[in-house]
């Protein structure tokens, strides 16, 4: 759990990593969360300040409306966290909950790499792949459900693998962090240390390597190109650990994009700026945009 | 061109059809929009009626900030079609211009089979396909470029054909009404009269038309799930002339897409309702909504 107390105008006061009980089960997840709400609003407190607000996200589908959370890797299904922290803080705390990715696409719209921009997009390359999209000047919700480009078809055939989401061929099949390190071990037959030592592998002229990446290349290149289509963003962020390999990724992407295009407008194709601390940010940045929302008199969700 | 004179309510008070002088040129087409538009205005005054606003929509990409249009079919290239309505009709109407598909999609929202949605999509089968897409609430622009769906690919590899749009593979390559009648004749070497015949073609067992449109179906259904996984629609409307096949266009539709989702929510699949007028009476309904705006004092684009 990556966590931190956040001033109204986005300047970082404070910033701990818990870990996650996900061995001791579904409920000790929650306490933990519950335990880092309560002792990060103490600590405040002891600094001279006052939280307003609480941010919480998680890699899941939350229920805006009745504040609960289903995420598989954090075991919970239909948990009512909005409610736990509120019963664990008292009620004059706002209490917003939003999903990860999203979060840390709302931080690179207000403070990073698509600051400025109205149609955009922020697709980390983690473990899995999910996006967050800018449309019209909104972050897109779907009532919580948006933004699975991850769980696209991109592979087609013979080629599909099966996906954790029980689909086949998806973009998270080839492209993700897990992804490359899972293909190149079943290509070879070693063990490596994640993505960063397929890209290490890939700079030293490794030829399974290459492979492995090529066909993550042309997955992104075809999610990017139908995004692109679909949605017309001016600005595309590329986030996540990969992100690390800078120029390696991003100028063939640049390139495969380009080159497919015929009618559609062309993105810009970047880094994404705010690293591992994007979501974490979002989250309390959403929080406080759900306090000022409150004093300025309009009805709240 | 169809057009109209529709009150604030949403009442259509009058439409007629006329015909695009396309093959006289560009100038010819604009010049026989104004003289539409003209003509409608003192049809209305004659009536008794004054014309507040003038919702113009085409099959192009709308450039809203400068009041221009870029259509193919209509001959035009960045023609400043907003300056040329207002020029011919005073300072004193509202002319808002919009895209034919989200126009329609926009009457359908108001008040045909998207009525109540937040999250949807109208996805009309014509000619050619485009999308319109309804997210968190409001029509998606993308500044005029976004919905393009008929242009993502959904054929792959051999089979992919090259698009008039200069893509292959592109969903409306062998899901349009026109594809279905083109490739029913590439087939069988029979000239079809559209893809009405192919549809009795396929009622009466004809086996080339089951293959043409099981192509059409299984391309459908993957672009229905992709954005279904992507902007999590509740409702999706398909439009346009096939859906007069009702539920032998549907039904299919609907199983393909209730087999291949997983944990995504699963969208109603149903039939448009206003047809061939959906995009002249959403061209009225976003004029008017613009009216509406500037009465309460409220900035204009």
């Amino acid at each position: 759990m990556k966590c931190g107390l956040v001033a109204a105008d986005g300047a970082v006061l404070h910033r701990e990593t818990r870990t996650t009980p996900r061995d001791a089960g579904a409920r000790a997840v929650l306490d933990a969360l519950l335990e880092t709400v309560v002792e990060l609003s103490q600590k405040a407190a002891a600094d001279g300040h006052h939280v307003r607000a609480v941010g919480v996200v998680v890699p899941g589908i939350i229920d805006a409306g009745h504040g609960t959370v289903s995420a598989e890797n954090l075991l919970w299904v239909n948990t009512p966290v909005r409610a736990e922290i509120q019963a664990a803080l008292g009620p004059d705390h706002q209490v917003h909950l939003a999903h990860d990715v999203r979060a840390g696409g709302y931080a690179e719209l207000r403070q990073g790499a698509l600051r400025g921009t109205t149609n955009s997009l922020f697709l980390p390359l983690g473990t899995g792949i999910a996006a967050a999209m800018v449309v019209d000047g909104s972050l897109v919700s779907g009532d919580g459900y948006a933004g699975e480009l991850g769980h696209t078809r991109f592979v087609h055939g013979e080629a599909a693998e099966l996906c954790a989401c029980g689909q086949y061929g998806c973009l998270e099949t080839v492209a993700s962090a897990a992804a490359l390190a899972r293909r190149y071990g079943a290509r070879t037959g070693r063990v490596v240390d994640g993505a960063r030592e397929v890209l290490e592998l890939l700079a030293d002229g490794d030829a399974d390597a290459a492979i492995v990446w090529a066909e993550a290349q042309a997955a992104l290149i075809d999610a990017l190109v139908l995004y692109t289509t679909l949605v017309a963003p001016t600005r595309i962020a590329i986030g996540g650990g990969l992100v690390g390999a800078g120029e390696t990724l991003l100028a063939p992407l640049r390139a495969g994009v380009h080159e497919r295009l015929t009618f559609q407008r062309e993105p810009e194709i970047v880094a994404a700026e705010l690293g591992e601390e994007a979501g974490c940010l979002g989250a309390a940045l959403l929080a406080w945009d759900r306090v000022t929302v409150d004093e300025s008199g309009e009805p709240t969700e």
